[in-house]
């Protein structure tokens, strides 16, 4: 394997980015994330549909690089925080559906990037923390993604205990899709991609994204805004071709 | 039975609303969504204090007809939406509890009218789904609706996907209230109506149109609001008559 | 045991505040919630870590006292609801970690206080009930907190049939974190409340408030909050101590 620090593969349509720096548990050092953002944005703009976020080693992610934050000053911390958002927003922004395979330890930051994923598959053996709420230093940002995914009581414990939950608990609160044995992991995070990217590559671009911006808001506001985004996709190629296929009862042809 | 696109019967305080369309799925044609709307105004309008919302034939509701998209432009696209969100909105604002009895598949604006129901009921071989995503036009609208029923990456996996949950799932997830054996179904939304329908009907038409109001809001926000509307709401005959019931053990007998 | 109505007992590093009106079912009189109120802001201004509500006698908390409501005009009505609110919002801006011990009914404002609460446990025989919906007067301010911590069908079906959900019901909702044997309550409560209280104290109380403030907004401004609060809370002592300790391999020492 090689050692670069993130891997790009492509197999299909499917690309897979994995966080390659299993002696650093994949630590999400500055470094690391910008060669991250890089890769989902080399990715996000070629003709991939889906993309598999995986890491290498025996955990997914262990969060932020404790030696970078030690050395941090105020500005140092808020870049490393930005460039971790930066991250986030890019796994968001991007018009392909991006699924995470967790297969270990998943943490702050890293715990984060699993919830900010469009979809999650976890081996029977991940587990999911926030453990700063043990510590000194609160996982404030994590906690912004991993609430928004699980309930707000269940987002308090995650936050001030610091405790990992395990794959079978993260599926239950909706952490993630589906928690399977980790023999099956890859197979289900395929099989799962797979399903979520047959539809027609600008629509469900244009979907995930809407969904993100309408999550959280009152629903008569993202009411609002998705009326208006479903009305102007209607007039689109791939919505035409859609509904021509379902009434003539053919697979459709999407446009290039 | 009548061959009427939209059947309305009364049963005691129950007035139940049918979409009875079958040879159509039900479909939510413009036609059929405004006079699917002026049935919820006149029972709106009239003494009852529940609503059954149920489909006629094989499915519950099959969404928007596609052969009315297919000739709509960006115009009509509009306006077949903004009848859909006038039928939902009126759905939330009539001031009786609407209760959807999902007897089979409810799919597009029709999971997204489960959603937007105040209860709702399936029965075992009922399924739910936003078919969108696997075609060329997304369920943009629908999500707004199913997403803030069930959790964020379920509402992705649904909303990418297009596969359809089956009803035990729907429960699990809260898109409804209950999965029950499918000849259990009428005693059971029958049942669960008639327990939401017992308090005095105007503090329960305000009570459901409050919850909508803050529902999505910043907690301290919701706050604001629903002080306001529940001090207001103790000097209303209902909340006299009720405490002054509750402190004389008797029952209630709510102002005409 | 002592007969006033707020007992406040110090045990290590928890403090314990009872609710001890018994034969008033601790319901939530305009003193008794002034009391609770000052009990919580003394607790909070201590170095307690942790803060358990309980209730003695049958119940948790019965809610608004309806003699006080009988009486009541529209202001007198605003002043007991801005006093419950003010009494919510100290549980959740009080520095410590405050867990709601629930060994019965917890109804109406009383199911609001464990809803508020930033963790809960509840004995197997306890139930959660917002019974407005069945009578005159519904519970809009408790939905308020309720509705935030289960999903919107749940919510609705809480709030409009005023029925009681058991303990397991509510630990599978999320309303409470967990559901235990009666015998085993108070080993659990502090058992969750210790791992909670285990981070440095300041960096704890910032966690907890940061959490309630960024609650229900959209993410993205979420994060921008959260990213300045992780920035700033990087440079605290308690950050420095925790990430030292952790590169040091050796237990934190937090700063008094």
């Amino acid at each position: 394997m090689s050692d670069d620090p993130v891997l790009v593969e492509r197999d299909g349509a499917v690309a897979t980015i994995t966080m390659n720096r299993p002696d650093r548990r994949n630590a999400l050092s500055l470094d690391h994330m910008r060669r991250l953002t890089e890769a989902f944005e080399e990715v996000g703009a070629s003709d991939a549909t889906g993309v598999i976020l995986a890491g290498s080693g025996p955990v997914f992610s262990a969060g932020h690089d404790f030696a970078d934050v030690a050395e941090a000053d105020l500005d140092g911390a808020r870049d490393l925080l930005n460039t971790c958002l930066r991250l986030m927003q890019t796994v968001q922004s991007v018009p392909q559906v991006v699924l995470a395979r967790v297969h270990g330890l998943a943490t702050a930051a890293g715990c984060q990037l699993v919830a900010d994923c469009d979809l999650a598959v976890a081996g029977q053996n991940a587990g999911f923390a926030a453990p700063g709420g043990k510590g000194g230093w609160f996982c404030h940002t994590p906690m912004v993604a991993i609430s928004r995914s699980i309930g707000r009581k269940r987002a308090m414990e995650m936050a001030l205990t610091g405790d990992a939950i395990d794959a079978a608990t993260a599926a239950e609160w909706g952490l993630v899709n589906q928690a399977v044995p980790d023999s099956e992991l890859d197979t289900a995070a395929r099989g799962l991609l797979e399903r979520a990217t047959r539809g027609a590559p600008r629509s469900t671009a244009l979907g995930k994204q809407t969904l993100y911006a309408q999550f959280d808001r009152p629903e008569r506001d993202a009411y609002t805004q998705a009326v208006e985004v479903m009305a102007a996709s209607s007039q689109t190629p791939e919505a035409r071709e859609g509904i021509a296929a379902f009434l003539e009862k053919r697979p459709p042809r999407w446009p290039e």
